[in-house]
């Protein structure tokens, strides 16, 4: 994959303050593994309370971690003045979410100044084995200059 | 849309208890309001524990709102031997999720066999008024036989 | 459908004159039906020349007829200095294009300064009988001021 | 990139006669430049007669020769009584199509019975120097037993 260079000198606490502001990742038990510029990833323990009817994690869920972890990849290349919004994404569901935690790896594939393409895998982890189970494809917005919408 | 005949006499009675069993779904506050053959209805109150960093609800608890609207739709036409599981879906995020609670109706396109076509669509409530915020088209797959998958 | 203004007083004229442009319209034997504001609709002859190996129209055949009724549909919502470039589309391939015809039906669901976001539908006309054959949501994104991109 | 094993010996010749049947390709210009099990590559030449009216080759046909290299890519390991149909599929269009020609790589992300999953991208080709300009996640079904569908 292509490296890109950040805007923000800052890119990696931007990521981290805006991601703590996200309290659904605390209400999931998501978190942040690494932060570079361009690539983000994130991690989840399996958890009863997030399954669906066959005790797998929800695809929604797994949605969830893809969408932050290819918004923060979209956000950590953006300028200090920029917030971002999900413009949409598209979510492949290879295998059931199976596993005792889930990495979520999120990329840029093509950043801009008001659209950036974006990609997210999600992995199942089974006894230190990753098994690649979900692909999404992600259009992040860059968002200046609206009060509401910040970091 | 085209109405369509669901396969098995307890459809809906299916669907409930299969949602009774997605744990998510009482994690989330997503409960059922309406289910009829090919189209099922579900509610979520917004709480701060499902937003992102703007204080929206996070799209991914949308999605997954609109990932059970869609399943419970496809799964009211199968028949009583089948399970249900989603092969992908694309989600379009037209507006902000910030409402005091939000609607997600799942429909069924074409059903079939094995493959089911599906929409889904959230609204968000704000004083008695809906507001389209985002939409869904999702693929689902009938499963039967595979006993770790049931209903 | 909500109704949308378009901001151009002539987006008719500017929607058939861009039209007249994609000589790939011409190519595959496409011309215009009506324009309406934030609504095209599309039409094809069925030829052989366009078939996929069983005898139906090529997927990405509808798929072109699909993009280009969506894409004007935003453009004709679009300003007079405003260019329209296609970011993403999902297509869903209901049943094999088998028809004397084809209709492609682009719509405008929310307009944007910048993001467009559409949807399409095509139909297949036998013997006057139109049946829906492929969905398609599309998200178009405005461009003014760059010099190789006009109309 | 995992390796997958076909399960007719005769793959790389049933992907070729199947392909010489899709009138579309040929049409269009498009032709094959490698079979292997799981992955196709196709070719097309810039032609005027494939623009839209900025006078680049429509995303439309773009998507076509990606649809094409994608199902033969799932073809490519499917049994010998099986076709092969396309569900649905998501394009990423990250660059205008601008180009002396242009490659379909379709590759085969896991195989299935009934459902594969498959990625195409799309590069321009200028003075030898390639350029990704479009990503698609594709959907393809095995159908088999259906006498009007068959290669």
């Amino acid at each position: 994959m292509d490296k890109f260079l950040p805007k923000s000198n800052n890119f990696s606490t931007r990521v981290k303050d805006s991601f703590a502001r996200q309290t659904a990742m605390h209400t999931l038990g998501i978190y942040i593994d690494t932060v570079q510029a361009g690539e983000v990833t994130l991690s989840m323990p399996y958890s009863t309370a997030l399954s669906q009817q066959h005790g797998f994690i929800h695809a929604g869920v797994i949605t969830t971690g893809m969408d932050s972890a290819a918004g923060y990849a979209a956000f950590s290349l953006m300028a200090d003045d920029a917030a971002v919004l999900t413009v949409e994404f598209k979510v492949n569901l290879l295998s059931p979410a199976r596993g005792d935690r889930f990495l979520f790896k999120g990329t840029v594939i093509k950043p801009g100044r008001n659209i950036t393409f974006t990609e997210a895998k999600a992995y199942a982890v089974n006894k230190g084995q990753e098994k690649l189970i979900a692909t999404m494809s992600a259009t992040m917005m860059a968002v200046v200059g609206r009060d509401e919408i910040k970091g």
